[in-house]
């Protein structure tokens, strides 16, 4: 099901121009049970995508009532969300008053294998490489170019996820997923301020380090690290948590603390329940 | 007047991968008694594009049957071909046998004032900048919010285009423009291997260099250098060229080449007469 702004339908207009520039901003999440996870945060980072790109943030109301609507009866499926700046403007020039398209749409749960969860998976670190854009870093936009690359690079691969490095080789991401590392008692994660998405489920992880023994820190990371780490992990609203059991040439032997957070998660409510 | 893969329409399937994530390419030119100028040019550009995408090529002459069916019986117009991989795949990644979606409208000729193609324009250099992406760049891809928070600053400026660095401070192009310098008898462009959008009229300017008796030259090129030159002017297949009146507190007193490559590339049918 589908409703755009309100209306069920399947079509917007070419001229909109989520379509024509990627001017946009979406939000996909859980939907268990008829109810969609962490909508509150996922419409929270929504509204802060929009306001850098100053278009006007729809009502949370409005967008949390539609999304019930489209989630009711779903015992396990996906929520999406996209907002775009609607039609309008002079070429790339931003209408003076945009009126924003809202899209709330259901999709089937995707199949991953249950293995993916419980021994891990196999990752890549991929070739393509994500640009540094301080103005768009964090926001979960529609311009997923760089992905889409990612992702089709992980496609032709036997793996399931893949590091995607910036262009200095810092690591910053999953091609589809925020990426943890455990050291010893350290729990490490890419900073995002000039690239990446900024993840729901990242968020809680890092909120909750603490009280799951382990100190959280922010930083730069490099391949090595991922090769040096005690475990390593992708995360992100719909998979949950994947451990990684081997990346490139090295095999991981613990998976502790991602089995341990996932559980944590789950139970709250942050992600689905295995 | 719109095409979708061939039949009129208005509006696309929200699942189009061009909507979800700007999973496409574009091209749009100029429209002079029903004949969109260079298109071949463009249809090849649109072609790297999509290879470059892994999006298959579609068939030149459907484009080019199609375009000129929607621009017959306009005297000046804006032609635009959108061209998408279809819907279709897991998330980011695309199906492995895309079906493209192509859409060609025909748009309302830009009045900007007369005087910007005669007396010049004012330009601002812009605080926004281009990420560096080699993977990318020279594509005139869907993911152009860079070109919108450009655009958007200019917008509320008093100047009509602005020069739009990477993230060094190389000035790559204009935010819906190519770039030119002239100092005495070199023609300066920026590089492009990293980012920014390779112009059908900017080639066609590289090309036309020696015989106007200046040596065009391909290289990086900072504020310094827009500052210090003899003249400046932005390209591009609509507006054709501007010469740059001034740029931040320097004024240029010569428009003289830009005038004379504008007739030049007028006559030969590149750009729209005055």
């Amino acid at each position: 099901m589908i409703l755009i702004d309100g209306r069920p339908g399947t079509s917007i207009p070419v001229m909109d121009r989520g379509l024509q520039y990627g001017d946009g901003v979406f939000e996909t999440t859980a939907v268990i049970n008829g109810r969609p996870l962490c909508l509150d945060a996922h419409l929270r980072r929504l509204a802060s995508g929009c306001r850098a790109l100053r278009i006007p943030v729809p009502d949370a109301r409005t967008l949390t009532t539609e999304s019930a609507q489209v989630a009711a009866d779903q015992s396990r499926a996906v929520l999406k969300i996209i907002v775009t700046r609607g039609a309008g403007g002079r070429g790339y020039q931003p209408p003076p008053d945009p009126v924003p398209t809202r899209i709330v749409s259901i999709h089937p749960w995707p199949d991953y294998p249950e293995a993916y969860r419980t021994a891990g998976i196999d990752a890549l670190f991929c070739r393509c490489t994500l640009a540094l854009q301080p103005a768009l870093a964090g926001i979960k936009h529609l311009n997923r170019l760089e992905q889409v690359l990612a992702r089709d690079e992980i496609g032709r691969s036997d793996c399931a996820e893949g590091f995607v490095a910036d262009g200095t080789g810092a690591i910053i991401e999953g091609s589809m997923s925020n990426v943890f590392l455990r050291q010893g008692r350290l729990l490490l994660t890419p900073d995002l301020k000039d690239c990446g998405v900024a993840g729901i489920v990242r968020a809680e992880i890092l909120q909750r380090a603490g009280s799951l023994g382990l100190e959280a820190r922010v930083r730069r990371i490099m391949s090595t690290d991922v090769l040096a780490a005690d475990e390593v992990f992708f995360t992100n609203s719909i998979i949950g948590i994947w451990p990684v059991r081997r990346a490139g040439d090295h095999t991981y032997a613990a998976a502790d603390f991602a089995h341990r957070v996932a559980q944590a998660l789950a139970v709250a409510g942050y992600i689905a329940p295995a």
